[in-house]
């Protein structure tokens, strides 16, 4: 292991770097129809973030013999749906949140129309980015958003969790909660990367569905922790929110001991998932012990 | 024209009967996730509205020779991002209507964050449901669709439109909002119907684009006349509403009359722009006459 890390971990930058570039290259014009929307479209996404989702399509398409340029279209699409995601949840109905990653939200730094605006416009970008290269798979790689993304995904998972606030929730509600909040979206940027190179039918395909159900719950629960544990300075959004908002969290139900034993379990999991990879996984590897390791 | 006009008029109740059963389909279900965001998506589609969008899609395919099935996923997934776009119009941070089509508007029957969340997952259904099927053009038809909702299309219409209440907008700057905000769906029903039949290059993909400009303002001038003339009954919408939210309108603008002469004009535009499809563009030629002619 040890040779091949700092390998792994260029990776993942040239990934995140990658994503960025793809992202600025929709984003940054200046002929659109309405300059607001747009200014408020650009400040949604770029900047800030730390792109987990278009790092896991590269990573997981390169790992299946993916081209990186066929990759860019599902990397964009599928962070453009994240940011569009957040934008709405911050909204004053939603969780009324003032700060994400360390700057004033969009309904906050625009308006709420705009906010909601530019999150709508946002999701459609997402479609059309992905419809914007030819590929033989196209309506799966399509359906793998729209899924995780919709009634039966993350919108899901959100109207879930709304529901919840001040209500309780044992462990298997917290769970099912966080796989369609924020879990579908996770696995489809791995899958929509793996479909991209391969069929369905590919038993890797398998294998890395595994690696991003065990890796995206890993991430929540220490999401969690670090609402516990973190201060505000670091994490970028104010520390203990969740406990203050009566939210249900891991640490909450499990204590932060057993939650964070639980989150390297998963770590283990999703690694143990990767075997069938062989050196090829190792990137993604490095990423879910990233992932669990990082303070913010 | 006389003996025609019935098989005309029946065409476009058969195409309105086969898109409200196609939307049943995508929507009456009891196995999803969460059932209060089912409830809320259903009732932002089904049992009202008018279906012009998805008749569109029917007649216009049907005039290019497309079958009628493969019809079915375009239509219903534009009505899907018609009425997410009315649920988020409809918001209190945006046009903050009670009523719609004469019943509560969502977030009145629901409440604020599902009316959000029912939007937010109906936009995302509209792209599940459109690469439902698979079909060679399904790139083009995904664009089409994509840039008549987002930032240059319906979204920057409403964002144009929120920023303008109250201020001065003349007759240019009206037509400019209009054609983005309705008249860009409008038109990408149209075309989407004929890209199912033919490609691109096909002349008759252009007169009907023709057809669908003319067709979409005369549309809105005469929805603006309804305003004024109407009575909230029979609108099923608080009539009068724009004129005291100082919203700019063509009766404002032009007077009464010039604006139900200028839907004339416009009316006849979309008439002479089908003369390319003979006898087959007549069910869209009722259509159009049947728009201009209503009173709610």
């Amino acid at each position: 292991m040890g040779v091949e890390m700092p390998l792994a971990e260029g990776r993942i930058d040239a990934a995140r770097a990658r994503s960025e570039q793809v992202l600025a290259e929709w984003l940054d014009r200046r002929d659109g129809v309405c300059a607001p929307l747009d200014d408020a479209i650009r400040y949604s996404v770029l900047g800030t973030g730390k792109r987990l989702r278009p790092v896991l399509v590269y990573l997981a398409g390169r790992a299946l013999g993916a081209e990186e340029r066929a990759l860019d279209a599902p990397a964009a699409a599928i962070e453009m749906i994240h940011a569009y995601s957040l934008v709405h949840d911050d909204l004053p109905a939603m969780d009324d949140d003032d700060l994400r990653r360390g700057r004033p939200t969009v309904h906050r730094a625009f308006d709420e129309p705009l906010a909601i605006l530019a999150g709508d416009a946002l999701q459609t970008l997402a479609f059309e980015v992905l419809a914007s290269r030819p590929h033989p798979r196209l309506g799966a790689l399509i359906a793998t958003l729209a899924q995780a993304a919709g009634r039966d995904g993350m919108a899901a998972g959100q109207a879930i969790d709304l529901g919840a606030v001040g209500a309780s929730m044992d462990l298997a509600m917290l769970q099912a909660m966080h796989q369609h909040k924020t879990g579908a979206l996770i696995r489809a940027a791995v899958r929509m990367g793996a479909l991209v190179a391969v069929d369905e039918t590919d038993p890797r395909v398998a294998a890395l569905d595994r690696y991003a159900a065990a890796m995206g719950l890993a991430f929540q629960i220490h999401d969690d922790v670090l609402d516990v544990t973190g201060d505000t300075q670091t994490l970028g959004k104010i520390s203990g929110a969740d406990a203050r908002r009566e939210k249900p969290t891991y640490p909450a139900l499990l204590g932060v001991e057993q939650a964070k034993d639980r989150a390297r379990e998963l770590l283990n999991e999703a690694l143990e998932s990767l075997e069938p990879l062989g050196e090829a996984g190792q990137p993604l590897a490095a990423l879910a012990r990233f992932m669990i390791d990082r303070d913010h």
